[in-house]
């Protein structure tokens, strides 16, 4: 048997080893990636995928911690992928919360995978595509995918998950600011958590108020919920509500749609990721040339058409 | 003359119509954009580009308004560009706080445009590099750029503002969650708004407890202030500080580096922007075939690292 061969027997049993092994294997493009892939892509199909999104310092790691303690007791298996965009200028990483989640260190029912954002956009959203691939081969029941932020992130949280919960604190719920920030047509279930603090009763009211102006996309009408992670309050509602928004999926005959849209993206990004795997490979081999040319543009000798031109001319892509 | 030709005259004299016209072609793909921002590219070198971000909510846009009508006072020219993440799926742009902006509507020292997201993560920030050099070429004293979100979009407002600006309120200024979100070593000037909120002042203790605990990157101290936007309170004090800051770039030459990381990120987004636009004209323009392709993946009759292949051989990509 070869070592994928066992890495892929390993994770069919959620053994952490396996599952950390070909985590990396994903997460640092090592060799073997691709065919890993293409394995477990086969192996998939069970996984729930939930995005958990919303400002920083609105509790989403606490929360998801209280949401693994809920799952466990109605006894399912479940995956956190945290995208925490630690400074790419030190790389140091402040662990906080994901301390919290140690509670569930030794449970083999629940794995915890925190992801720096690194490099280009695109580049996390595969990244984060591939490991719900990994996840969902290794049979987990629910796979939590937790984004810092508003805006186009989302969006590629939308594509991924199947239930969207944007969690926000009372005072930045103003209403016209969240429509602004095009969160209210993404998520599926609102959380105001923090909902001990003044002004949750108002967020709450501005949220819903703002939901029922939006269109009607389809028969589900998204919940505005409140809780206080940090002592467990209002976690059982929002597992209830996931779970509701499950069924109305399966019903409503949304699951196949979302099946659609994520291979759509998955390949589209697979043939992206190749085209700037080149893109990079040739602009580090090449650094001390890139840097003259770059040289030239910031001195303003030359314009950066001309010299993106050249660099294409050396890609030979030649898509005219 | 040509009809680029007159456009590029009247944008020297800061003409609106031609701002208007030649915006929309950069920000609409329209035939002659390559051409007019080599001729662009050759006129600029005088702006400066300060970046105001975080979370929504903060009341940046206002602060924006604030900071026009003082560096008007100051006579100075200003452009702003909003980065706007209305909803890809609505479509409807909610106005709110532009509509505050329309103050200076008739003033010519005064350009503002709003962007919305569109697209892929890339694209927006390749529409944002040839707007400022649009911008700068028209000669603008101050290029403000606006953005949501905290995360990744942040990096690439670094690279190309000279200096950055992060908003913040009261109450979500916790230390380490900031800290998480990878903002505490991005900005060069930290503000505290709606500081006649409750908890403003622990919100800039923590901050400063924060940044005393960050690597000194060079010997600019960010430093930490407080304003309420509203009102106009501390808004003398941001634009002091941003004229702080950009003496010690001129004095430190962190200008020269600037400049070089701009050019450097315009021509690595030319390059992958065309290739971008080929595999968008590909998918485009084979689409049935394409969601012939994706829904056998999404069946798990096929891998999608397969049909990726397939499709990259259409591109006539050939890298290895």
């Amino acid at each position: 048997m070869s070592g994928l061969d066992k890495l892929i027997q390993g994770i069919v049993h959620k053994d952490p080893w396996s599952l950390g092994r070909l985590a990396r294997t994903i997460d640092d493009d090592l060799p073997g990636k691709e065919e890993a892939l293409v394995q477990l892509h086969a192996m998939g199909g069970h996984s729930r995928v939930v995005g958990i999104t919303g400002p920083p310092g609105a509790g989403k790691s606490t929360l998801i911690g209280k949401l693994i303690r809920e799952g466990r007791k109605r006894d399912r298996t479940i995956a956190v992928l945290a995208v925490d965009p630690t400074s790419p200028y030190s790389g140091g990483a402040v662990l906080g919360d994901r301390v919290r989640m140690q509670d569930h260190a030794t449970d083999p029912g629940v794995f915890i995978r925190s992801l720096a954002t690194r490099g280009h956009m695109g580049g996390l959203s595969r990244s984060v595509q591939h490991l719900i691939i990994l996840l969902d081969a290794a049979g987990f029941d629910l796979i939590m995918l937790e984004t810092v932020g508003v805006g186009q992130e989302e969006v590629e949280v939308k594509d991924l998950a199947q239930t969207t919960i944007f969690v926000t604190v009372p005072g930045l719920g103003d209403g016209i600011q969240a429509m602004k920030a095009g969160v209210l047509e993404i998520a599926d279930i609102y959380l105001v958590n923090k909902a001990d603090q003044p002004m949750a009763d108002s967020t709450v009211k501005d949220l819903q108020t703002m939901l029922s102006m939006s269109e009607v996309r389809d028969s589900w009408v998204p919940p505005v919920l409140t809780s206080v992670a940090t002592d467990g309050t209002g976690v059982v509602g929002v597992m209830d509500e996931m779970d509701r928004h499950f069924d109305h999926l399966e019903v409503s005959g949304g699951l196949e749609g979302w099946r659609f849209s994520v291979a759509g993206s998955t390949v589209t990004e697979a043939v992206r990721g190749r085209v700037e795997e080149s893109i990079r490979t040739l602009l580090d081999g090449n650094s001390a040339e890139f840097r003259t040319d770059v040289e030239r543009v910031s001195r303003k000798k030359e314009d950066p058409m001309s010299v993106a031109r050249r660099w294409l001319a050396k890609l030979n892509f030649s898509p005219d």
